[in-house]
């Protein structure tokens, strides 16, 4: 019964500050950093790759369309080499700092509204898997299951970690409900630490319909820009370990 | 008799284009390339860079302060630790290209009031020299002799290449005149030939003021977005070749 | 017969140039001015509102999604509010120059990717005229005849003018045919001539499948990046009032 | 006895937030609002102003140069010419806003290494002083006492509102101590408003060595980014009328 704890880090800029951290490093895993399209700067990123090497946590990249503005929220319409190119620009930027720190990349996944198309969408999926392969075939893909960027990565031979959303409600069809819907978001640490535990146990999650569906998941992302991130990664890793199980990162969960 | 002919590239953005790279390319031996922060971007780099491994061109980054606006050439009063942590950003993004190319950057020199800084404050080349060689020690440092980049790059054990360019004047000390000053820049291309021709035949350079300085260098630079760039360069490449010269990229150029 | 000879104008960005603004100016009866979003920035704005100024041209803002390195052509999801707050800080930029200079801007047209969906998606037609009327209600819309921004103005009781793109070929419905169909794009500047003359005499024109479509238009658009931009519009001035017609700017044109 | 209470107000971006504007809004009397260059975007103007409307507080273009992630705090060489062109790009863009919401910008003032320079150095001063009022010589120049933008704004006709910055030790010369020397930031709470209502009885301040130096202002900064800021522009709004004092915004408040 082993476990990764994943969180995204580093999404601050400039002036700016979205969560703690330096308190959450000390909970999870594996960190998923911004590479200063949604998020980060050089600065950041430095300090962030330099936080995750101290505490022994996993490196990601976190790539994103270049739009700070809207955080990498928003569709934009990039032609895929260009995308290509994106995707391989921050990998790089990232693996300078930590190459610097005596750490390495050794996971990635895209951010937000990237994220959800290349979760959909198998051109744009394939194109973040050989972008990201080119650079390093041995980085491994943080996914949903069943997610056509699970499916472009295997097909090229590489690597994915299967992600579960402690705080999104499922559909029957292993997709998140979309926000807004009733059960889509649940808000309760309680209800959430439960959550993780059935799935850790079963490999199994009640979706919103009442359906029960396989779960195969390798790790559980904390989102850390939520009040109380951090007190409910200490639980989750408490009460994780108290049942036995094991916090381990994302490098000991590679399935092929 | 070995010298290297290298120029800028890669300094176009987005819709807009600079200098014809492609068939200046050809033409030279090392390729000082834009990294997305004064120009360049990240499909550009990767162009670029799939044009130098093409022409066996040695690559470098030509890192600079963010300023697009200003094609970082106005002074930025960045923190040193802020400085080097966007010196990584840039070759690191530079040099993801590269491995997807089979290529590998071997050379950096900096760009615009960074360049002119790194020349003249001994503080500001170390925190170039210092992330640099950081991220990769067997990059040359592409330098102005008796610069303080030189300097911060042997000290700390790296490698330098010494630049002259051939189309401006130089004052007794070894620094460039001033634009605006009478013999600053150089227009006649016989007369741009000559020099460098002289230069490579002696090691001397007469200067603005009538004295001969000593010119100990390895590399000459080609302005790649002046008219008559790719003109110049093939007339440079043929004359040095005829008069028993040998044209060599910058890595056949080290001096430690 | 009166028609407006109108182009897009500023397109560049700090070292780069994209057209001959001052020798198009000097042809055109009204120029449409790059906002600092896909092009142009407060220097170019300023010297481009100066040209209009001192060649008597009307002024206009040319608004764009915020995205300079795709140079405004992709589409970006952006949430409506957002959108107009975006044409709102354009115009208003544009407008400080207009001021200072003792010019106005008396027209708008949305470019690239937000100009193809003004056309087509009558909400983001509304957020274009809702945030371009609550500035100044006596700015005149340049559209395309049956465009979904032609119909957003007149419903709030706004000016249009309606454009045709001289070298485009058009779809029985009066859409423009699509890049890359036979027949789209016209090259000839005679044709483009001659297409221009017909419009003008007629106010119709021969469609790609052959039919004869309606075409009440009142402004001509001359792409001032592709060569001969200069050539074409001395052209267009010379022919048009040879035959007895008047090259007069929009503020001249305005249809309710 | 009146006093205006400003703030710099709006210095989000996308998604991140810096201070309770909403919360503080209700207590300031005048807004320096950030224009999209130093801090804030199109959609957080255009709230940013829409408060201050419904409070009724004056509203001011906070401009800056272009540097988000420096936050405009560090010098940037930019010619005066261009200077000019982003302040009234700035002014423009936020004066749309004002426009919708039935506001008007009243009153300007450079921020962070702007606002310094254009304090210490009389070509910066007039640069900005010019491009202001170029476009509207009715907004009133926010400026420290003796400062070079008070006098270049009082040689071009301009209006003035001096400035009490009421957590700051000053020198002898009127100038603000140095951060990091001792008394240059007042922390204690009470000691501010002490500070400030000294200021308002006497228009005279002790400064850091003891010596009372004249303080000749009209309004009194609160830091709207420091914890506390709220419940310090309470105490002072409270004091201050409880001793008979009135808070008036700035155009209650010009000098000439």
């Amino acid at each position: 019964m082993k476990i990764d704890i994943n969180s995204d880090m580093g999404e601050g800029f400039g002036p700016y500050t979205l969560a703690d951290d330096e308190a959450l490093m000390a909970q999870i895993s594996s960190a998923n950093v911004a590479c200063g399209y949604h998020a980060g700067d050089p600065l950041i990123m430095d300090r962030t790759v330099g936080l995750a090497k101290d505490h022994g946590v996993d490196l990601g990249a976190h790539v994103s369309f270049p739009d700070r503005m809207g955080f990498g929220r928003r569709k934009m319409d990039i032609p895929l080499p260009e995308l290509e190119a994106h995707v391989l620009y921050q990998i790089g930027a990232l693996a300078a700092f930590a190459s610097r720190a005596g750490h390495r990349i050794t996971h990635m996944n895209p951010h937000g509204a990237l994220g959800n198309l290349a979760s959909a969408d198998p051109a744009i999926a394939e194109a973040v898997a050989k972008a990201t392969m080119a650079f390093d075939p041995e980085i491994a893909f943080l996914v949903l299951p069943g997610s056509a960027l699970e499916t472009a990565a295997l097909e090229r031979g590489g690597k994915v970690v299967r992600l579960f959303l402690a705080d999104r409600g499922y559909l029957p069809n292993g997709q998140l409900a979309p926000r807004g819907e009733p059960g889509a978001v649940i808000k309760d640490e309680a209800e959430v630490v439960a959550r993780v535990m059935g799935v850790l146990r079963d490999q199994k999650l009640t979706c919103v319909t009442g359906e029960v569906i396989a779960m195969p998941v390798q790790s559980v992302l904390v989102h850390s820009d939520t009040p109380g991130a951090v007190a409910l990664a200490q639980r989750l890793r408490h009460d994780i370990t108290a049942n036995g199980g094991h916090i381990t990162p994302l490098t000991a969960q590679h399935t092929s």
